[in-house]
């Protein structure tokens, strides 16, 4: 029966049955014109064979995946809340997987949620991966994909960033106008495009305000916790040059540091200043209150979901994706980590 | 072709074929006695008609389902992450769906699950569900279902808990072993069993150790917020009576109600101590740090899929569900904002 299906359609339209399979299946090799030349005369002959239902069905599972660093994360779980309600209101349900920053991991989840038929994935690159074939090949053969937060500017595709250059230029000119002037920099590993942004706006704002870039002030962290930012806080405290600001890559890392200049009478923000990144609810209340950089991730979801909900009904029709980039606008937090701009 | 297979399987047991089709889709109707003979026949006759074998793909699924109350926070979001983690090592995927505390919305996401055919599914109730109607009935339809943190006695499946009672009362004789005599609780709404627990601990705990309860000293929030602790700790410095130990439902209360204490100059612990329950990342970087009673969420997460696991299985093989019930054990952890035991 299906093959009697191809078979006309083919015939009628001077195809071969390989490529009327392909269009209906909505492969990357068959031009857009010709998949709807294909779909409109399926359609046209009332003709649903299994394999052109099954594809459809397959097509349509209104499930998508998620995969994501981590879970129990403030920024990623407001992520994640953002994804699954935005997807739910539309109707679709969420697998949500976790890499956990591995490379293997991310590239077996891919294949998990391909092998499951979900109708496309929304990701946020492990800091440890080292190509993106696994992800461009996805896209090459048809499943939308929307990359989030953690990026690569190697992939075309729709993705949703914050400006992590800008806002970290603004945290870094939030400690200058309070009169910093010898401003460390505790940063991320080197891979991720989010630390490299964050350090380039660090030193672009040191800069623009006449403050000379020095490398011994820049610290290095490989896992981004309350106890990196505390062990850290240490060499700061014995740090030759008086450090008398900090500009943390996160939240986490700028309430370990405050723990361990209190326990070192080091009076915050008098003698060092200090603001994080990412809004954490805790940074709200430790004492003092962390100055930090808001970044809505429950928006980043939500934009998220959207932009991979366009791709789907992109694939739908046999249009092209719109590689659409989302900016989420991010802003200054002020508290009692650093003093009021001058 | 069915039909022909239903009907000799029939024929040979002495069943209708309503009977054979419903005890190969496993309808709790059928005896599992029935169930087990139809199944041997079936494979004997090595006859796997497409009903069957759709049965069979949809009964594999290999998705489970989890609905969770919340997931920006601190507890739920280790409970997923343990969830997760042990699905995916048994080559299971899992979507979330979030309740939000709503009734209705639970009811409605169960129905979305049900639809997809998933393997199994794990909820924890909302504090706003009044009756159980929409979970018997998807047990007594044969979907395996798996309660746990926020569970109903009156629900017969398998359910992993902590003893909410016990716990309380130990976090309630840490206060009175550390000198505290007017012990205020902050406990949540009425309706969730674990903040009945908890209440019910709290008071055994008072009259083990003579002290005389005293419902002036019992705070109810809605919320379970940090607000909330903020708010309530106010009452508290109000209070006639002079509170000298409070005891919080959960840390972000305890970190609330901390916050209002320190702003009014109140001495933690010398005039008044507090602990709270769940040991959230945040009760241990607040000052002082808090006290609190740790809740193993990752472990929870992990024992329940497991729980719903053997249940998927127990179905599989036409046994009923163990209805066991897993308590992961608690443990106090004392902090700053209790003083030692004497």
């Amino acid at each position: 029966m299906a093959n009697v299906t191809l078979k006309r359609i083919a015939e009628q339209l001077g195809l071969s049955t390989a490529t009327v399979s392909k269009a209906l299946k909505n492969y990357s090799d068959i031009s857009d014109e010709t998949k709807r030349k294909v779909r409109a005369l399926a359609e046209e002959l009332n003709y649903k064979p299994n394999s052109f239902a099954q594809s459809l069905r397959n097509r349509e599972s209104r499930i998508i995946g998620l995969i994501t660093p981590e879970i129990v994360h403030h920024f990623f779980s407001n992520i994640i809340k953002g994804v699954i309600d935005a997807a739910e209101k539309s109707g679709y349900l969420v697998i949500t997987l976790r890499s956990g920053e591995s490379y293997e991991t991310e590239k077996r989840q891919l294949r998990l949620l391909r092998d499951k038929n979900v109708d496309g994935i929304l990701i946020s690159l492990s800091d440890k991966t080292i190509n993106y074939n696994h992800i461009t090949e996805l896209i090459k053969d048809g499943t939308p994909v929307v990359l989030y937060d953690k990026i690569s500017k190697l992939i075309n595709c729709p993705k949703v960033i914050i400006n992590d250059r800008m806002a970290a230029y603004h945290a870094t000119k939030h400690l200058i106008d309070s009169g910093c002037c010898a401003i460390a920099h505790i940063r991320g590993p080197l891979r991720p495009q989010t630390t490299i942004d964050r350090f380039m706006g660090y030193k672009k704002a040191l800069a623009d305000h006449g403050i000379e870039f020095c490398e011994d002030l820049v610290f290095e962290t490989s896992h981004l916790s309350f106890e990196d930012g505390y062990e850290i806080a240490g060499e700061i405290i014995k740090c030759p040059i008086k450090i008398d600001g900090i500009f943390a890559f996160t939240d986490l890392l700028a309430a370990g540091a405050l723990h361990k200049l209190k326990e070192n009478q080091i009076a915050i923000p008098d003698e060092i200043s200090i603001i994080g990144f990412s809004n954490w609810f805790l940074s709200s209340i430790t004492s003092p209150a962390l100055s930090t950089v808001d970044q809505p991730g429950y928006l980043m979801g939500q934009k998220a979901f959207e932009l991979l909900l366009k791709d789907i009904e992109n694939k739908k029709q046999g249009r092209p994706s719109t590689a659409e980039i989302i900016e989420i606008p991010t802003q200054i937090i002020p508290r009692d980590s650093t003093r009021p701009g001058r």
